[in-house]
C-alpha cells in the first residue's frame, strides 16, 4: 500500500510514456520509468501510471491520450532521435491536433551541438527542430535532440530523450523548474539508508514492521546484488520529515554496520569518498570480477586521486609476473584459494605502492566448476596497513550476477578495512 | 516503424498490464514484461503495450479495459496475493461486469498448496479462490495463488502472479498451451545486423527507405553508445523470410564493414569469438575507460582463452612501470595523446606476451578538459602482428557517455585489425 494511489486529484497525478521497440520486443527493460517516478514524487507528483509502447506513431498517440486523460503531468521518454521511426514529434502532433514546424529555437540548439562539436548536421538531424505548433522546445545538455514542453488536454507534458543520461540531464535541467511553476499538493519528502552484506530476506525481516505500513512513513527496498537500498518516503512537513527521520535511526540500530550510507551514495561512490578523505589509495587485483570492480571505481568522478591502477590477470602467468604471486603457490593452493586471494592483495599492493590492494579470484562460471570449488565461489582479499583479511564467498545465479555479486562483496571489505 | 503497430491485426496483437505499488513508485523496474514479450512472440502474438498501474483497483480496471480493446490477447502480472491490496481478481470482475465468486476448483487448488506443505490456509489465502465468474483457475506450481483465465471483451486475459518464478512456471505451464489452441497468425521472423562506427542519424539515411515502409519487412533501430542495431521483422514464411534476407543483404550493401555481425551478437562476443576462431590473444591498458572494455570481455564466457590480462594504469608513474611507456613521452607528448595511445598499447603487448594491445587514454570529464583537449577526446590504439594503428575520437555526453562511447571505439578498432 502506499500514498500514490487512485486516492491522489488528478492535479498530483502524474502519468509516464517510454516509447521504443526493444521495449516491447523485450530486447531491453523500461529503465527511464522507475528514476522518473522517484524524481516526480520528490516535487508531489504521484506517478499513477507507465505505459511503455513501441515505435509507432498511432500507438505512441494512443498512449498519449491515455496518459493526458488520467494525469496533470506528463512525461514521455524516447522517440526523439533523428530516424525515420522517431515518432514521438509526430504523435504529440496529432493528439494536440496541431501541425509540425520548424522551431527557431529548436533548430538553434541542433546547429550549436553540433557547431560544438565542429560536426556537419545531417538532414536528418534537422528533422529535431521541428516541434508541434505552439510547443517549447527544451535544451538538451548532453545529445542533440531538443525536448519537448507542451499544454495539452489539461496537462503539462514533456518530451524527453530515451538516452537515460540524456533525459536525465534534461529532466533536472528543464523538468524541474516547471514543476515547481505548476506547484503540486505538498512534495514527498524521502530519504535513503543503503545496507550492503546481508541477503534481502534478512533485511526485510529486520524491517518488516516498517514495510507493512498503512500509513506513512512508507519504506521500499531496491535490491541489487547485495546492496540494498532502502527508501524511506512520508509528507514533506515538519511531522513526516520527523516520522522518516525516527524510521531511518530505527532501521540503522537494527542493520547496524551493514548500513554504508544514507542517501543515494553508491557503494563506489561511498569508497572513492572514504579513501580520498584519508587521503589513502587503493590498487586492484581482479581475476573473476575481470575489471568490473576497476569499472565500478573509475566511473566515479575524481576516482584518480583514489585508485592507483588495477591490474586484470586473468592467467596464472600474469598472476606471477604483474603481481608476484610464487608459481607454486599456484600449482599447490590452486589460483582460486584463500592464499592466492591474499598473495594477490599484498602484491599489487606492493607493486603499485598504494595504501591498500583488494583481490578477487573466483569461479564466475558457466565452466571451471569442481565438487571441492563450484561455480559461483569467489575469494576476496584486502591488504592494508593493518595487515591482510580474506573472505571466501559462495554466490547464487548465473556468470554476470556472481560478478555483480563479487563486485559488491570486494567494496564492502574494502569499506570496513577502511580507517 | 515496426510490424506490432497499425500494421498488425488486433488478432496477432498482445498487451501486458503489470501491477505493483512498487513499480509506479520507482522502488523496482517492471522486469517480467520484458519476458512475456519475448515469450509471446515466439507464440506469434506481437505486443503492442505495456501498462504499469499500481495497487488500486480502479487503476488496474482501466488498464485492463485499455488493454482489451487493442490486444487479442491480455496478460496481467500481480495482485493476486492474499492481502487487502491484492485487487487483480476484483478489477477483472469489474470490467467483465460479473461477480466475484468462490471458484471449487481453485479453493481445491489452494487446499491442496497448503496441504502438501503441512500448513493450514489461513482466511486470507482462501480469498485466493476468488475468481471472476465464468473464469477458470489456472493451476500455480510455485505457489498458493492460482492465476486466471477470462474471456472478456472479445479478448482472451490471462492473470498470472508477479512473482517472476511464478508467473514464469504458470505462463509456460497453463497459458502456453492455450495460446497455441488460439492459433495466432503466423509467428514473426526476425533478423538483426549490428553496425558500429557510423552515427545513428547516418545510419539511418542509409537505410531510410526501410525504416520508411509501411507494411513488411519493416526496420527499427536501436542505438547504445556507437553501436547501432538493425532489426528486420517479417512474416514467418517463405515470402517473409525471403523479403527478410533480401532486406539484410541490401543494408549490409549499404552500410559496408560498418556492421561487425548479424544475430544478436554483442560487439565483445564478436571480439573474443573473431579472437578464438584466429587462435589470437590480446591485452589490454586502460586508463579513460577504466577497466570498462576489460569488464566487457571478460562478460563473455570463455574470454579467458582470449584476454591475457587488463592493466588499468590511471596515473603516469603506472604508465611507465606496469607499461612501460617512457616518462619523458609522457612529460612531452602527454598522457592524452597519440603516442602515449601508440606505446602503452605496444608496452601491453610487449610485457604481456599477446598478440595485440588495445590502448585507450583521454578525457572523460567532467573536469581535466582544455581548449586544445576539450572533455570527450579519446585517443585509442592497437598494437599486432601488422603494426600499430591509431585514432583520436570526440565523443559527446558526460563522463559515463563518453567511456561508453570509447570502450565500443576500442573494441570497433581491435575488430578491424583481427585477421
Amino acid at each position: 500500500m502506499s500514498a500514490p494511489d487512485g486516492g491522489d486529484p488528478r492535479a498530483t497525478r502524474a502519468a509516464l510514456v517510454a516509447t521504443g521497440e526493444e521495449l516491447v520486443r523485450g530486447g531491453v527493460s523500461d529503465g527511464n520509468s522507475a528514476w522518473l517516478a522517484r524524481r516526480l514524487r520528490s516535487f508531489g507528483f504521484a506517478v499513477s501510471s507507465i505505459r511503455v509502447v513501441g515505435d509507432g506513431e498511432a500507438a505512441i498517440a494512443r498512449a498519449v491520450g491515455e496518459a493526458i486523460a488520467e494525469a496533470a503531468v506528463v512525461v514521455v521518454g524516447g522517440g526523439l532521435g533523428p530516424t525515420e521511426d522517431d515518432r514521438t514529434r509526430h504523435a504529440l502532433a496529432v493528439v494536440a491536433g496541431v501541425a509540425l514546424t520548424e522551431d527557431p529555437a529548436a533548430a538553434q540548439q541542433v546547429a550549436e551541438w553540433f557547431i560544438a562539436r565542429a560536426r556537419q548536421p545531417s538532414a536528418s538531424n534537422r528533422r529535431q527542430a521541428l516541434l508541434p505548433a505552439g510547443a517549447e522546445p527544451l535544451r538538451n545538455p548532453r545529445g542533440s535532440a531538443p525536448g519537448i514542453a507542451l499544454a495539452v488536454g489539461g496537462a503539462t507534458l514533456f518530451a524527453l530523450p530515451g538516452v537515460p543520461a540524456e533525459l536525465r540531464a534534461m529532466f533536472d535541467a528543464e523538468v524541474a523548474p516547471r514543476l515547481r511553476a505548476i506547484g503540486a499538493a505538498a512534495p514527498w519528502h524521502e530519504r535513503w539508508l543503503q545496507v550492503v552484506g546481508l541477503p534481502e530476506s534478512v533485511v526485510g525481516e529486520r524491517v518488516a514492521e516498517w514495510m507493512a505500513r498503512t500509513g506513512p512513513p512508507y519504506v521500499s527496498d531496491n535490491v541489487r546484488y547485495g546492496v540494498v537500498t532502502l527508501c524511506v518516503s512520508d509528507r514533506d512537513d515538519a511531522a513526516g520529515r520527523e516520522r522518516a527521520a525516527a524510521c531511518i535511526a530505527a532501521m540503522r540500530a537494527t542493520l547496524g554496520d551493514h548500513c554504508y550510507a544514507e542517501g543515494e551514495e553508491s557503494l563506489a561512490e561511498h569508497v572513492i569518498r572514504r579513501l580520498r578523505a584519508a587521503s589513502a589509495t587503493v590498487a586492484l587485483a581482479e581475476s573473476c570480477t575481470g575489471g568490473l570492480v576497476a569499472a565500478a571505481l573509475t566511473e566515479v568522478a575524481g576516482a584518480s586521486h583514489a585508485l592507483v591502477e588495477a591490474a586484470v590477470t586473468y592467467c596464472d602467468a600474469a598472476k606471477s609476473r604483474a603481481l608476484g604471486v610464487p608459481p607454486e603457490l599456484l600449482a599447490t593452493a590452486g589460483a582460486v584459494s584463500p592464499a592466492v586471494a591474499c598473495a594477490m592483495a599484498e602484491g599489487v599492493r606492493r607493486v603499485s605502492g598504494a595504501s591498500f590492494g583488494l583481490a578477487t579470484t573466483g569461479i564466475a562460471g558457466p565452466d571451471g566448476g569442481t565438487e571441492k570449488t563450484p561455480v559461483g565461489t569467489v575469494h576476496l582479499a584486502v591488504a592494508g596497513p593493518a595487515g591482510t583479511r580474506q573472505v571466501v564467498r559462495r554466490y547464487p545465479g548465473d556468470r554476470a550476477m556472481v560478478r555483480q555479486f563479487a563486485l559488491h562483496g570486494a567494496l564492502d571489505l574494502l569499506r570496513r578495512a577502511l580507517p
